[in-house]
């Protein structure tokens, strides 16, 4: 069995909700599953100088809030550019690996429901009322996922990631691996594929 | 008769060497043609505060030099990191214009010429004998461009060119407008093709 495609993720990045909507696709097609992992921006970009494309120079933040929208149209996918933008996802991530230790599907449809409501309904994922509404409406419980948030060890489990993260090298999201081979961008799915596909090269 | 397609471009950008091998193939397909204008990166850095993908910090930089190669392979083009990387790219410019006012067809040979003499066979373009030896081997007059490049028409014209791009919100290259629609990126040619192919999405 082949390894698992990395996906580095954080719910706070547009092109990693772009690219979490085909990944699994992609993988099952060359017999591969997805390994998700979270990690936080805000640390990253503290650590490599890297900026919200938003929070760029006025000509990049305006083209780059211009271009979520249509490669959003371009793949297909719903998208609405949240009102808050961007947010700390560092709950949503913790949310994520608790629902991973209970149940690894689960956690999945966690993170498909998250970054849809983030992307395309406007739910502030920082906020817990909206972490609570995810969790029952993927029939996950509510109380027990906001305890679990707080559990040591998944804290440490996502600073964990989160440092694994910085030193492999990922300085933005979404970050994807293939047999160690590091992708950085959505618009780097065709270049993933073709890996895939023949291996190296 | 529709319009062409406008593809802004530094000599020493890497992804515009790789979008300028393919530019005029898809612009053909949808009945188009390309209208290439050159601008100054470095001029643009100074207003956006940008930099060169290779001095940005050592993960992001290694990681560009990795997909510079990794991206030519993927599509087909021969790829030699320069050993002199960015390079200055007035003269190189310049010397497509003074070609354009004499014969356009001349200047794309010229431009697909120099792209491959830098980032396939390590030719420094700015240095007058690169140019030089560029103009004999396309049948130019090498003396008669060196003169050009002087002119102070062709330098009026460049700098009009560099102000337009950044007054049009141009910060990186390639940059490409279909009918006023701004693509930016080697990684935006699907974007363009289907823009191209269906009118607005």
């Amino acid at each position: 069995m082949a390894s698992p495609i990395e996906f580095w993720f954080d719910f706070s990045s547009p092109y990693s909700y772009l690219a979490s909507e085909r990944i699994e696709e992609i993988a099952a097609r060359h017999g591969r599953t997805v390994a998700f992992k979270p990690t936080l921006l805000g640390v990253i970009f503290r650590t490599t100088g890297g900026v919200p494309l938003t929070e760029l120079v006025p000509p990049k933040a305006s083209y780059f809030a211009h271009d979520f929208e249509r490669s959003a149209r371009f793949a297909g996918v719903p998208y609405r550019h949240p009102s808050v933008f961007p947010i700390s996802t560092v709950n949503a991530a913790r949310a994520f690996l608790w629902l991973q230790s209970q149940d690894q599907a689960l956690a999945v449809r966690f993170l498909h429901t998250a970054f849809r409501a983030y992307f395309s309904q406007d739910r502030n994922l920082s906020e817990p009322q909206a972490l609570d509404a995810l969790a029952a409406g993927i029939g996950a419980d509510p109380v027990a996922l906001a305890r679990g948030i707080q559990e040591p060890a998944v804290k440490d489990r996502l600073k964990a990631l989160v440092d694994e993260s910085i030193a492999r090298g990922v300085f933005g999201a979404p970050t994807i691996f293939v047999d160690g081979e590091m992708f950085w961008g959505h618009d780097r799915l065709p270049q993933v594929e073709r890996w895939l596909a023949t291996g190296p090269f």
